[in-house]
């Protein structure tokens, strides 16, 4: 259970305990992470599986191997070979693979609420690893992870958020996140990409890309999908760069010293992030895949291991 | 050693007593793979690979996690990465993973014998996971264990199946498989779809889906293969649907109390079976699924493990 | 390390002591590999990670075959399902991917060079699996694991490869290798499929195969790619077969007694050799195949063990 929760499905539904719960396991599964011998039983007999509709060895991987440092079995069902080819529903595959006797199903999907609807068919805790432009939730505790660790507090502190605002899970998870542990958001990008009325859930909303980082103490960039090049909505890649990407002129004239610079990659190196801010001083991004690993530790922990975290870890 | 065999690739070769055993280590596996810590040392040092020609996640994941529980080492090797894409014969590919010392190969083929020639090549034991329209030994006994598991026995109950007979692996092993536990098999399909001469094998012939369910103990209900809708020797999905299919009405009128449906999964909802049936009071078919572990585990168990069950679970 | 290196990349680099500890350490470990219980604790809470931009499920699985055994977690990470398909450049796959903290990455993939710049951007260790015409290390070592267990050395051995010299990464390693261990090289294929000045490398070469193979003490026979029939610049299958394979016949006129024939696998059968060549008493392809696992196991060891052979193993 993470707080009152026996699923992990949008930050939305987790209070600032619960967050914070997670975060401060994720402090110790980090270290075990860390270790030479990357093994510790906790989740021994207890096994994970990945149900994965849409592409993604990245999240997957870390999903994987959370629950293998944990001595968690993990199962790899991807859609591609799935009997969701053969007609199956989703919520038929799900109670079949529940049926095999998981501890934890971590679904992916194209259709946001998908794994909310898992939920509520399986008897096993659900996990969601991204669906569609709903929530991302283990990567918005990911990013809070890593903004605490390199800023010490998200109290007080201001985030903006960067980019596709509309259709980004990663943005919408983190937006539910970020003011719950204190920190104020500022949302930017191109009109067409900010939902309307979104100021309503505590953030403001800059077309600007300046005035959006100046100042910021953490400043997340997402990434501009490829499919959506083209869109007559959207500007082209140039002009994105030119007007919403972040390279070392803007970092320098713009970026706060000890700022940090996010991406949920993959990046998309030249578009919204320059080469030279991926990887240079401000860039915390290899720390987020990281983190990620011992994030997701902590929620297999805490939903596999049936016990709260306070009397266990 | 499964009795005498060495493999598990027909149930047409297998005793009672041979079929008896996998049964009855199959519920102490039930009980192992229920308990909160789902993890036995028996396999320790063993490997399980599994071969797949055909997509097949369901099968290959029970497979897998048989295989886990036990502690084995669970190896997926599927034919979209294989080297058979550059023009390796099975048997080559056989005896080449047959090099790298798995305990057990479990091998699904689209041609039926395939697991059987493979046997034939290699030293390590063989379990078939479906060939062709031959037979799906592992889905054969996990129906009796169902079967078994609900009404006690199979000794005079009497079992339906329902569906496109002649195309059924399913079929052919459940029909291998009741009689010798004691049961009466009644088929039922379209005519198209009943091979000639199969009441040789002690079976009756229905044409009439009441004719054959009413008054029967179990009804096992086949999937239609959505690439044979059109065929012209079949009848279209609805037509099917109203002659051969399960619906709550019929199910209410025709079936005796405390009769059970199966499916081998997974279903065309609304063509052979209605939602209604699929997961009402009538249905184990997600009994089936859990049950398909723990017979794998019997099976694995005793092919790997190299010790007659009287002797060790 | 092996020897002074971190990563295995290319048996150029290595010395004759550097392969030396390799094959003596797999020398133990095929004896792990043959117990009934192929278990060792070496690399408990380690990991090995399979980053595979080529299909090749007999590499990729005698690698995570290597890895189990010696209790290391593996991980598969295939180009198919990877975010390379959403533009990401493979530096950064590979330094997300090492951010997750593998022990060790094994690399395949179709650019020379691959495996050597993914070491230059990342802190765990390296292993090639293949790079596009380069080479192919651990295959190279595991024909010289197999031939000085054939021939009890390679000092003073002649040795024989036939086929497509220029695009076999196969015969690059296996050419860095052999004389390295005292062992003569020739090689033998159509003009065209060799490279010019390649005997400044301490080889000889010949167009005929009777005077290359005639007392060789061990023929190592390359696979013809499929994908070069019909080039102009070679013979096609049958003359191929007729000029440069090797049958039953040229086997019993030709090759000295006591003499081995390779091949890397897979084989077309009937091209560059006959069946009963491949499956004769000549042959030691499937004691390559599980030679390959013990060599394997050699080299994770040692680079994910962190201690030299000689202190440890």
């Amino acid at each position: 259970m993470i707080g009152r929760h026996k699923h992990c499905i949008a930050l939305e539904d987790f209070s600032r305990e619960e967050i914070t719960q997670v975060l401060d396991l994720a402090v110790s599964m980090k270290e075990v992470l860390r270790r030479p011998i990357k093994k510790v039983p906790s989740l021994r007999g207890k096994s994970v599986v990945n149900l994965f509709f849409e592409a993604s060895t990245r999240t997957r991987s870390s999903f994987e191997i959370a629950a293998k440092v944990l001595s968690a079995d993990a199962l790899n069902w991807t859609s591609a070979t799935s009997s969701t080819t053969k007609g199956e529903t989703l919520v038929d595959t799900a109670r079949n693979l529940e049926a095999m006797r998981p501890d934890v199903l971590v679904i992916r999907h194209s259709a946001s609420g998908a794994p909310r609807l898992v939920a509520e068919h399986v008897g096993c805790s659900v996990v969601s690893a991204g669906d569609g432009a709903h929530e991302h939730p283990s990567q918005g505790l990911l990013d809070c992870f890593t903004v605490r660790e390199k800023l010490g507090t998200l109290e007080g502190k201001t985030l903006a958020i960067v980019g596709d605002i509309s259709h980004s899970r990663v943005a919408r998870s983190d937006l539910h996140a970020f003011p719950k542990l204190g920190a104020k958001v500022r949302l930017c990008g191109p009109p067409t990409m900010i939902p309307a009325g979104v100021e309503q859930l505590g953030c403001t909303v800059h077309h600007d890309l300046r005035t959006a980082v100046e100042g910021a103490d953490a400043v997340i960039m997402l990434r501009i999908q490829h499919e959506r090049i083209g869109d007559p909505l959207i500007p082209n890649t140039r002009e994105y760069s030119r007007l919403w990407g972040l390279n070392a002129k803007k970092a320098q004239d713009w970026l706060r010293p000890g700022a940090v610079v996010l991406h949920p990659g993959p990046i998309n190196r030249g578009v919204e992030l320059s080469p030279e801010v991926a990887d240079g001083p401000f860039s915390v991004i290899l720390d987020q895949v990281e983190n990620g690993v011992a994030v997701r530790m902590a929620i297999l922990y805490l939903l596999a291991g049936g016990e709260p975290a306070e009397g266990k870890a």
